[in-house]
């Protein structure tokens, strides 16, 4: 049984590490404060004899080991947040396998395969896109060079970043190899609160792919300029923006957002002569975001005449929706059942690491419920007992998968 | 008769001042740019004797005396820029002003009233909001206190910048009266280009009115909360921009426009949250702007209850239409006339210093075209036969009024 109280306290501790006024947490990637999570984390896993490596994308691997020298059943999430983040999502993954390898080690139980708790880099996306870059650097989804050269909006690249917070390991990407992922996540949307379930057994991920769009108008006088002579950028983005939540409503149960949005000059006074853009379209299904994708670079296209822009529009990500292993989910299925605790199969909507390592390893997920179905908001709330679940329920599929 | 080379000199020289790689200026408003353009005016006008004075507000005053004890002739604009603004916008207005000091001084020339040239604090509006700010204070439109609250969008105060940059000086507000005032300024818009005419005989400017819009709605994640769940401060604003630019074309020869925008978080796969955005309209009609701005209010409401987000709306800026002084209209139409300069009649679509000015002296406006009617644009391009023209007819109009 794992100890519910040492796991909330170590979901606190952290929280102070880049924690907001308003009870969330600002710890973007590759960040100091990512340093000092990763510091905490180093220790707390050496504390239990583990060895921790790096990789050269700086993910980070601490092995305890098991009976036999076969590949070791990995457990973990990531630790870096949105800029105005939460205290639960990807730290409740870390944090509960951390509690895993603590239960172990107190209970003296020897496990047959090695356990390994990772803790994945920049899984958010927000300061480096795309999302999920440290495991699908370890999954072969992107090479080394492509991770070190992805910029945040400041110009800094991930490479520059992670030298500079001393997180380059000497590890061989993909070298740290594993038999099974099993990754504990809160939902992040609003299904298993609404249904009274403590537990979503998670069957796989919906597709996502990620767009980005420059759109080039004229400054001009806001004053002086009249309506017929503009071309006014933020006119183009803000039909965009409206076309993107239309496509998505057309197509349930998909979803469409823009989330980042630019303007230059960004002065009253003057008409906005650019517009950098992002969209986020996710679906079940790969074929409705092609017609999704379609719609899009239609509305560019037409946006852009309109407003007698220049556009450059790009798919800068595309995740396909990922099934996860039959095998792994059961064993989710029957530790939940094995607790008496109630469950329904549930796809997820927000991309997680678990879905890059599907590609190269059996791998599923847990997930427990939150407040609202709110996420990537610093009121983001999982209850003790939500964590306590859901950690016990993970314990209970690694020990089930470790014994078959 | 002015010393085009010399005027043109003074233009390219100062342009340095903030200039950018793109051939403009970025000079926002008591910056350190704005303290070295202001430090080199004041040796310009202290090498030619003339007494520098400097108000509360920041507003310059050189005088240069003339032969009998009556209120001065003012010149002058203001040499704030927009971000990435042009080389003439105010410039011109107050290096014309130093040309006509020069070429009175050379000329051994001696008025009966006394000139003044004036350099006006935070005319753009960019950087502090409302424009016309140190012009506004000096004609008793809004008091000092109001000045030194406004902040820029680090929160940074205007009181505060102007101590920064050593610019607050000792005069009384308003105590550097005047008789008149002649702003030389570019069009800043298409009617003088296109008619092939050298100058405006600008008869009034239109009425003007900002707005800022707080929308707050709740951030959450952008894979996994339904449409129908959200409340996205990002789709209310498009609503908000689309509707303006619509509100405008339904109102001719109205313009509206919006220029600024600041999205939070502002992260690719986070609901937006929050999104502050700004409204300009303009229309030679103020019942017209009425209507306007009932339009607007309308759309807040309607856009803040389609997307369930608070909301919070003020105007924040209301400039009525000026009609300027007859008198020195006339002697603007004469100048052009006695140099034989093609012009027309034409309201100011930009604000300008002297729309406030009007309200405590007699006040007009002299224009020259620019390219393409481009302004807030490091492109902006006034030649130098448009602004020798446009000096001359300055000069000409002032004495023609100082013989009266
Ligand atoms: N779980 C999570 O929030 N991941 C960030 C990637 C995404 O946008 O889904
Ligand atoms: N002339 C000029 O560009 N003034 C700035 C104030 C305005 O927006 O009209």
């Amino acid at each position: 049984t794992i100890d519910p109280d040492r796991l909330w306290r170590s979901i606190m501790e952290t929280a102070a590490i880049g924690g907001t006024p308003k009870g969330g947490i600002n710890r973007l990637a590759l960040t100091d404060h990512d340093r000092q999570v990763r510091d905490w984390l180093k220790s707390a896993c050496e504390d239990l004899g583990c060895t921790v490596t790096v990789d050269e994308v700086g993910n980070m691997f601490a092995v305890r080991p098991g009976r036999l020298d076969v590949p070791p059943i990995a457990v973990g999430s990531h630790l870096d947040t949105q800029p105005t983040g939460g205290k639960f999502d990807g730290i409740l993954g870390v944090l509960a396998g951390l509690e895993l390898l603590r239960t172990l080690d107190e209970a003296g139980y020897e496990t047959n395969a090695p356990l390994m708790l990772v803790n994945w880099t920049n899984e958010e996306g927000s300061r480096f896109s795309p999302a999920m870059l440290g495991s699908g650097v370890h999954a072969g989804v992107f090479d080394r060079a492509y991770a070190d050269s992805r910029t945040d909006r400041q110009g800094v690249t991930f490479g520059e970043a992670l030298d500079e917070i001393g997180y380059r390991g000497p590890a061989k990407v993909g070298s740290t190899a594993f038999g099974a992922m099993f990754e504990l996540h809160i939902e992040q949307g609003p299904i298993l609160e609404a249904e009274e379930k403590a537990i979503g057994v998670v069957t796989g991920v919906q597709g996502m792919r990620w767009y980005e769009i420059a759109l080039t108008g004229r400054e001009a006088h806001t004053g002086s300029t009249p309506m017929s002579l503009r071309r006014d950028a933020l006119v183009g983005a803000a039909r965009i923006i409206g076309a993107v939540e239309a496509i998505a409503r057309a197509h349930p149960p998909g979803v469409g957002t823009v989330g980042l949005v630019e303007v230059g000059p960004n002065s009253r006074n003057v008409i906005p002569g650019h517009v950098f853009l992002t969209v986020d379209f996710r679906h079940p299904d790969d074929a409705a975001l092609d017609v999704m994708e379609k719609a899009l670079f239609a509305t560019v296209e037409e946006a852009g005449r309109a407003s007698g822009l220049e556009h450059a529009l790009r798919q800068v990500w595309n995740s396909p929706a990922v099934a996860f292993d039959p095998a792994l989910v059961d064993a989710v299925r029957r530790a939940a059942d094995g607790l008496g605790l109630s469950w329904r199969e549930i796809v997820s909507g927000a991309g997680h690491d678990a879905a890059y390592v599907a590609r190269i390893a059996p791998t599923t997920m847990v997930f427990v419920p939150c407040a609202g179905g709110l996420s990537h908001n610093e009121a983001e709330a999982t209850s003790y007992e939500e964590c306590r679940a859901g950690a016990q329920v993970l314990l209970a599929a690694v020990l089930d998968h470790d014994r078959r």
